[in-house]
């Protein structure tokens, strides 16, 4: 019988769920979700004053957000200290980083990234049917001189280095960050994925240029602002590259309550500093936790730890499959090398209990 | 100065907002805005129940959402009796209409539509390099036979229907409807445009057909259930054809507080009957309006009416702004033939009133 035909594109793509969710794992497995800490997610939530401004918002749902984003604009160009034409939100980086390659890498186009770094990027570069180039991680880092080196020897068309990274957690500081882009083609737009900014150290984020031409950053309001599925997110980048997306952005694609979130948790700063404190108290107890029963945590500079089980990846997927079975969610890098690793997020004090208790049992039905 | 190169496609597009938002009117007119019955917005807006809602999911925003839908999913099909299988909930049409056009009309194809349809599907014609090619409206509805031959003739790859139409309010019955699917080649995909279904008498929308693998029919939660802000939609269609959108959706797309609007608002019918009665009552009241005011407002199956200012396109145009100098926000269609009416959608009682009052302002001054 004759149908529609798939285009080209789309019918060489497989039909995939980039990550999937925990509510998946509890519906196949039949296994109650007791803590939540596999997908980099804030347990210690929005404000409460951000909580209230949805709940407003969610009263004026009847009429469409505002396609411009006008006051969402201007919030978070007041917050950086820079002009709104550099900066473009959008209904969270995923989205923006689709928007991103499918304004600057044509079908057959090169672009680069790490083997192993944040799949839903790569499912965007197959989803637009460019080609992707991929370099190792050293020493659990992103290469920034071999992504930069490959960047010139394929010519590519887009760059991508997340700093701080996921999975591994491992930062490069701003100085190192500025010689990459310094070593990057003028010509090729480097993608810098900084999901995870807010929780870096001082120093790891370089100052905002907006003449750098070949330059887009992301930022969210997914991570440090407790907001993953309010879906909020924006790019930072040279007046015209911010423009472009204009050309292919979902205008109305941000709700209203969201526009009033990201607005009102910029507003709380207080908030935000509670939020990154509990954070990395939580983190600190999560790497105490690891060692206590033998495991090594990376040094992080995000909201999660990958934590070294210090055998091969089928080693480390036997723990992650046993704290599954007692509903301890968490995740995993897949790669060779960095698949030692399971990543661990930052959870409430109820969390790292039950996270304590079920590595025990785990490890202990391994030796 | 070497930069970055657009791709092919993007490179051609123009930097556009398909609507201007009342809200960008306001700012640059510095106008208050005082009656929105432009948008084609319910104001008789979300249930109360779905709004409690809403309000208990920001509470939950610290996590990301079901990337599957699932229980959204299952509340959809069972609303309408249909499997699971056959429905994708996406953020919006407005985005599920990009995702159609992507996965079923690759660049260089030819998609078929009416000239004067809807502004944002046109929009995703040229963002995804596809050719344009438009049927005049007849006797202001969209002319099905011809739409039909049309995509016989040039082999289109996609044909788009809004029924009922928008901008005009005009419709086809469910015969008619069943009759231009079968005069559509097979392999012709048909995008069939249900947005404003729910406010359509009985025998407009055909019974849904699992096997028909040439069909896809657009529903949204921003009409009839009053949630244009909170940004969700659905598509209807053979199995096969929905699990496509698998290979390219934003699968996190849909956040929290949505899935949980969309959710509460099926299980509140009684709320949907009372919105849509109230619809009904304000559209009577506003063609009463116009009728006195000399204007002669053209049937309609949708939440707003198309009134035919009796004049040219110029006329009507003069109309409508003299309302927005008024503060009252309504829009019109742009194309010769349908530009002498203006677009007004179902407005509560002060709406009414303050066009009522706009409206003989502006007929005086135009006399």
């Amino acid at each position: 019988m004759p149908r529609p035909s798939l285009a080209p594109i789309a019918a060489a793509l497989p039909e995939t769920v980039p990550f999937t969710g925990p509510e998946a794992i509890v519906r196949r497995s039949g296994i109650k979700l007791r803590a939540r800490i596999g997908a980099n997610e804030n347990p210690f939530g929005p404000a409460p004053s951000v909580i209230a401004a949805m709940s407003a918002a969610a009263r004026e749902s009847w009429h469409y957000g505002d396609p411009e984003n006008h006051d969402l604009r201007e919030a978070i160009a007041a917050h950086l200290g820079i002009a709104p034409a550099n900066v473009m939100p959008g209904e969270g980086v995923d989205a923006i980083l689709g928007m991103a390659v499918r304004l600057f890498a044509g079908p057959g186009s090169t672009v680069v990234t790490s083997l192993g770094g944040y799949p839903t990027f790569n499912y965007h570069i197959a989803g637009y049917g460019a080609v992707m180039h991929t370099v190792p991680y050293v020493e659990d880092r992103e290469d920034i001189d071999a992504l930069a080196r490959a960047a010139r020897e394929t010519g590519a068309a887009m760059v991508y280095l997340a700093n701080p990274d996921n999975p591994m957690g491992t930062w490069w500081d701003a100085d190192s960050v500025e010689r990459f882009i310094a070593a990057v083609p003028d010509t090729t737009m480097i993608v810098l994925d900084e999901a995870y900014g807010e929780f870096a150290p001082a120093g790891t984020l370089p100052a905002f240029d907006p003449d750098r031409a070949n330059l887009l950053r992301m930022r969210t309001f997914s991570k440090a602002y407790g907001l993953a599925g309010a879906r909020v997110g924006y790019v930072l980048g040279e007046a015209a590259n911010i423009s472009a997306f204009n050309r292919i952005r979902n205008h109305f694609g941000i709700s209203n309550v969201a526009q009033a979130a990201a607005i009102a948790a910029l507003a709380d700063s207080a908030h935000l500093e509670g939020s990154l404190a509990a954070v990395r108290a939580s983190l600190e107890d999560t790497a105490a936790i690891a060692r206590r029963h033998g495991l090594a945590p990376l040094p992080t500079a995000t909201n999660f730890l990958a934590v070294d089980c210090g055998r091969d990846g089928a080693y480390a997927q036997a723990i992650l499959d046993g704290l599954a079975q007692r509903g301890v969610f968490v995740r995993k890098p897949v790669v060779a090398g960095l698949n030692r690793c399971i990543r661990i997020s930052a959870g409430t004090e109820a969390d790292r209990a039950l996270l304590d208790q079920a590595l025990g049992e785990v490890l202990a039905g391994l030796e």
